[in-house]
């Protein structure tokens, strides 16, 4: 049965996503633009509690003063009606042709100004609005051919651009904080900062990178073959798991964008384990918005779009359930102790040891019988299984 | 015609990649033991100026301190006849059942403990030998299932257990420099670290990250479909390309390790231009070895072993000759600045100028004609026809 | 809870499974040997029907006469002991260097004919063991490099293998069932007959593929990103569904064998659902015995071996719980309607109808709204919704 | 230096390749409308021999008679002016949202009464413009969710779509060839005959499977992993190989559609080879147009459009150019003969022998020493290696 969402679930949509006119690569349009203040009040019944979208969602691209003013204000009358909040906003650099070569990384320095220009712009859109997360997806910095770049210059003018809209959110005191999302490719042959660990490596290098997290994308990871929970854990341990984009992936291939559970559902699973539980032995946690980015199939009409939206929420919650279950079942706690997956968190040097120590150590070595240390198995499949029954409710 | 290597071209080969049996996950060895005194002696005879080793390939997994002496005293006689040298040393941490759950991160703190004992030992190994470079590949470090790890805790002891040998390597003035290779997957179903990015994220949260940098093998990128120069340029970007492995993959699958150039032969003239000429408007360089770890084909015998090695070393130089021409063609040049591949060089705020300033020119927003800019073609095409054209030999 | 099997399940074994010694390509057998006549005995209690072999995983390679009769008739009276059945087997081709370039397309006509022999050999023992079927994976028949291999020469000698040996068959009166396993890569770079689609292709050519079908297996159609399903659908329409091997595999890379479930969860519940359900509309059914050929991982001892055997059939029985539920649903068969999933059954020309009646129907053409057809939405994802929260037990 | 094209070349281009406006996934046309007379002329001038065309590149959607005769008057008057000939027509039914989930295998039968009848006013245009190929390729044939579809349907409403459609061909006297085009996903997420294995295995169950074959494109085989050399061979050795779309794909992602020879550029020169040179043995040869099916990148105006179109031919000129050499060369026949590539043509069987033959020859089994058949190396890399140096023009 459909799980319905509660406040407590902090759901978030993309404009984009129950907006999409389903245009694609091969084909045109197969549904009319929607109005994004209906998607607001859709969402809204629906039992979402927060709304994001790129700059152009909302106000088309070009628009006057006059005109963005406007579409504002009816805008936000209806986030007031309704009660929905704005949690996230991003900029959109790659429709339009002049972003053909990227925003902050294109070779054609005016196209890098006019793209900070507009995340600039954005910035401001977003405090105005309360966002607290302004995402930053640079789908168009890339290259289909390794000579058409200059990688080195092409990370300098990354780190300046994003150094610079850090810098002035910082002046503005807007309490901002920015989320890099990576993808692999796609619209790019091949895109700068490509995977989780590629952003998070970046951001080291950033001035202003306090302020500077991810965004990771169910299928954006899954494309390169990655584990999705495993990159939302490494940022989580950088402790930068700033927001997330939850969808569905059928492994590599184009960018799917499914429903949340549509694509890898056991890989879903564990997503929302690590999400709702945390880590087994503790650590850092991620309590964001729960924000979906996925696009409903070009084959259904707007019954369809809104039923796709309310099953990402539905099966969210129904995983939750499920996760719950699992780390609360004694079987399991039993298992994971089996497998020694607590042992993980004791440091290897106990307290106090020192390395010199471990070396006079020969019960640590020389005197270790390997053969019967590498004997026992850890019960993996087993964990797994009980992992798998409680997914599937079958416990 | 083959070319043959001098010692400028500083190639390197592991012993395990000549040394290969050729027992595959389906099949036995379809070669004998190859004595690593025997591959110095061939390597060098073949143009190589380096070897590489795990402690393992050389000294038998167990063997008693005597039996290691022998061994060692023999083998660096080799080294002394040949003037052969050891660049670089790793441990083996994947082969013995031990470690079928890892080392630094296995689950039992037993395995932890003897792991980093193995690893320091090899490290006074690689000391001993004059390596200046010690590579840590954690093949086994991961898993296959989400549940069966923690994966914060794996993250805190991985941490634990580079520092700690890291902070080894500074007490003792040894003056090596940790390189960690990473891997997307095999033998684990995911493995920690798994691309060149996460392993730059990883070493951004160490202590004594200064000394350590990644070795980035051309196939593990590649496996996650990943460009691989790129994977060595944000490398460069972040001064830790400390070491490299060229090999061969043809697409994603499983690890081939193919001769460098017999898996995406376009990438590889990409990735030498990049080792040859540097970025185009400058910056961080490799000037280290030029390793190759690859696996001559199970279908070779010692002839082909040999051949396959060769092959190596002489596709590097070939590609090389092609790189060098490729930058120093004019027409190249030229086409590089029709795509403003320079331009990408200038720092997209002019010296001295502000954010302020920027968002006070309308000559960069407001008025900026963007279907104009937009319009011209950047010529990236035509470009790479060059590069491909120069990567052929056809011009 | 576990679900326990009855011999209405079907359920097989490979003898190899079970017994694989957890050697892969980067490490030591982690377990030792295992008696094919314990694994008889262990998966009679665990409650499966048949077990499924490779000539060499009972009868060692190069054993001598003697040495093979008594390892049969011992063998024979582990399943006279258990009602054990033997449904299928299969000749190692792989295994021994001899086969490094494949058996009935190795280049080496000596190999070939050695090959051929072998597989006769083993024809006989399949016959009087009373197998039904034939199982043909030839996982050495490729090549890494296209140069390598004559590929119409290679088709040639496939054919003539296959035809020499389903020939032998007929005359023999065996009964037997020759079924073909394709896969893509792994062990070879490229294998021959890389999918179920490129080995139905080929036994249409054959003299005497009347008796020969195919012999998917998941992860094998999932290493090159299909879907699982549809080849199987595939070679159910054509009449070729001759046996199946089922595991899990987690997106595209090395071939991973995990438990059947433990890849990719939502297609296994698609699987299942076509193996009890069989096509919407009605059609060809599988009705086989349900083999599975999955590797307990590296890190189990034999408690992980004996547990993870059980895990494949339990969820598969709970699988099938839940695809007869889906089916059974009158909301999914709703859906379904809605969806005109039951529609496509029917002819494009009705009965009786040509094509020069179509052309001279103006509704289909030339008065068709097309706009009006297009507009409405197919409700795909409502139903898929519907399968997932089947598949999770949720409804 | 650019290759010149001549007519023996046989090149042939998609007027939708150097049509495309460049509006992707991700963002808007960044090249403006491009009319198919000028592109005929430009081709002309480039040295093209061809162009093939869907429908509605031509003739927009839904234009009345009296447009669709002035437009094609208007094509046909450039024709004649240039000399291109026509070689193959298709039939755009991917692009409208009618045919959202399909043509032939829509679940909706008013969709594929329409499709069929949009596709037999095609052949009769292809007849008309003296086409010899009509290539079907079913981009929106398949589903995103395994319930979406009843595949046994789906192939039977595929077969007689087909079927229909080349009974109408030969009844109509037309001479033309079917030639059905495989692709694995995008823009579905699993398509119906995703490769060519498959497509040909569905070929063989048609009723006028006689005039049907397949159209393989290089980047649709290599996004399933696939060597697309590997897979003209066995449409080849099937006589099934009516038409080829070259292009480059780099890994598996999304279709990429560069231009030939900027994906994997070994690879093309394996696929050149086949097409100049033939098997190495002997057998059937593809002697039809060399068609590509690219897309200029995005960030190309129409100069690039026209340089990439260039770059396509000039490519392959120059890959035929080095394939003759390598088969040639007389050292390349030494290694082929060492690595028995020509010993794979013989007869595992000897002319005349039967298996009973076979089975009494102790010396193919009982009396073989296959240690010493399995020692000899194949010398699979020297020769690969020669291939590349030829490839890269270094010989």
């Amino acid at each position: 049965m459909t799980r319905l969402p509660t406040p407590e679930d902090k759901f978030s949509f993309g404009l984009w996503t129950v907006g999409w006119e389903a245009r694609d690569q091969f084909g045109d349009a197969s549904r009319p633009w929607l109005d994004p203040v209906e998607s607001v009040h859709q969402l809204a019944k629906l039992g979402a509690s927060y709304v994001t979208f790129h700059d152009d969602d909302v106000i088309p691209f070009g628009s006057d003063a006059a005109t963005r003013d406007k579409i504002l204000t009816r805008f936000k009358a209806a986030l007031d009606e309704t009660g929905i909040k704005v949690e996230m906003i991003t900029t959109n650099t790659f429709s339009h042709p002049i972003f053909k070569d990227g925003a902050f990384t294109s070779n054609d320095r005016r196209v890098r100004r006019y793209g900070l220009r507009k995340v600039v712009r954005n910035v401001d859109l977003a405090a105005e609005l309360g966002a607290e997360t302004f995402v930053m997806w640079g789908g168009r910095e890339g290259a289909e051919y390794d000579s058409a770049k200059d990688l080195k210059a092409a990370h300098d003018r990354y780190r300046e651009g994003i150094d610079t809209v850090a810098a002035y959110i910082k002046e503005k005191g807007y309490g901002l904080k920015i989320a890099i999302e990576p993808k692999p490719n796609e619209p790019r042959g091949d895109i700068i900062l490509p995977t989780v660990g590629s952003a998070l490596a970046f951001i080291a290098e950033l001035e202003h990178g306090d302020i500077v997290g991810v965004n990771p994308e169910t299928g954006h990871e899954q494309m390169a073959g990655l584990n999705y929970t495993s990159s939302l854990a490494q940022a989580l341990w950088a402790e930068k798991l700033f927001h997330i984009d939850l969808n569905g992936q059928k492994s590599i291939k184009y960018d799917q964008d499914l429903v949340f559970g549509h694509g890898d559902l056991f890989s879903a699973f564990g997503t929302v384990d690590l999400l709702v539980n945390g880590f087994p032995s503790g650590g850092p946690r991620y309590d964001g918005p729960v924000h979906f980015d996925y696009k409903p199939s070009r084959t259904e009409d707007f019954t369809g779009v809104w039923a796709s939206a309310a099953a990402n929420m539905s099966t969210y919650i129904l995983l939750k359930e499920r996760a719950l279950a699992f780390r609360a079942d004694p079987e399991v706690q039993e298992a994971l102790q089996a497998a020694k997956v607590f042992e993980l968190a004791e440091p290897t040097l106990a307290a106090g040891e020192t390395l010199a120590d471990l070396l006079a150590d020969p019960s640590a070595f020389e005197d270790l019988d390997v053969d019967a240390v590498a004997a026992p198995g850890y019960g993996f499949v087993q964990l797994n299984q009980l992992a798998l029954e409680h997914a599937l409710g079958a416990r």
